[in-house]
């Protein structure tokens, strides 16, 4: 096992490049979804061995509904999997998005802004589903304090992992990403390999811990 | 003159690396600052010339004023001297930023909250000035709506290219910057040259511009 000196607190998850993999597989688009559950369950014991405490994913916004429903159907039912397989690693789990609508799958009503302990709870698992950053600020907007926003629940992200070769946010916790350090892997999230998270640890030792001072 | 298929409407800037940049060069770390109002100049007229329609500087941070005071006073004249100085270029000029402290420079109170307009009005010029993310979205939260942050005369940004080789957002513009590609420069901010901008933009061409559909 590789040795770190800084393990980031908290680490965000973005899992791109599930579509562009079906295509260069010579799958349908939404085929590729299915092969994200796997690495994201790998993922979380690598967290776990490592002593990472949080981990956020980010399932699907309110935009990603705008795509086809056979798309619509895979991304949903590729959460529902994701989230049902790590509740057996004695984590935490938490789902924050809007539940309210046709589109957020029942199935995980149970987990929705309110965490649910699952054994020795070795670390906590966020997952966002039908998430839009629009409402999670306005949350806090209707309620006038900023701390109330929808996702309250989830702390500041120290790191952010983006697969599929892209460097933009794309709306994943404004709040939560002001002090990330973002590292992009190249590669399609359905080819994550352990290598892709040491390699981010790696690099996460030279990041500078400093908040503007 | 190079040809781009897309030039980004709005583009951030972050001009990090200063006093990094100093210390490489034998100076004391103060001294970087008044080497990176030259690059700002030379980058505006570079957008000007390919039809970006607006930038936005990071200038200096509320987090930043926890500097020792010769430091502060290097970074807030090296912003006084950047905005006196595009404003010459033919360009609207507006700074965002907590203008009730004693650490906001009264030089550039004319410009605060409200656009000044030179000349031919090319290009839209922002400088974020003793800024605070956070006091940014609670004007928003204290007016009961998103659309009264702090910084609503600013838009969102297409692309942000930060210098010095660190990947984070360190609070620019959190509402703005959420569907924002950001290209990232491993050389420090004075050492800029024409070519970081080329490069950013060459890079900008094969970036999706889908926002989650």
């Amino acid at each position: 096992m590789e040795k770190y000196n800084k393990i980031p607190k908290h680490i965000g998850i973005i899992p791109d490049g599930n579509r562009r993999w079906a295509q260069k597989n010579n799958f349908e688009k939404n085929e590729g979804y299915k092969y994200g559950v796997n690495p994201g369950v790998v993922l979380c014991d690598l967290m776990i061995k490592y002593g990472v405490k949080e981990v956020t994913f980010y399932g699907f916004t309110k935009d990603n509904n705008k795509r086809p429903k056979y798309q619509r159907d895979s991304f949903t039912q590729a959460c529902i999997d994701s989230v049902n397989q790590v509740a057996n690693k004695n984590a935490n789990i938490l789902v924050v998005g809007n539940s309210n609508s046709h589109l957020f799958p029942k199935e995980l009503l149970p987990y929705v802004n309110k965490r649910m302990y699952f054994g020795d709870g070795n670390i906590n698992i966020n997952f966002l589903i039908n998430y839009d950053w629009k409402a999670d600020i306005e949350a806090g907007i209707s309620k006038k304090d900023i701390r109330e926003i929808m996702s309250k629940e989830i702390s500041k992200m120290d790191m952010i992992i983006r697969w599929g070769g892209r460097t933009r946010l794309s709306g994943f916790l404004p709040i939560q990403s002001v002090y990330a350090d973002m590292y992009v892997v190249d590669s399609y999230w359905p080819d994550f390999k352990e290598s892709d998270f040491l390699d981010a640890l790696s690099w996460y030792q030279d990041c500078d811990p400093t908040i503007g001072g």
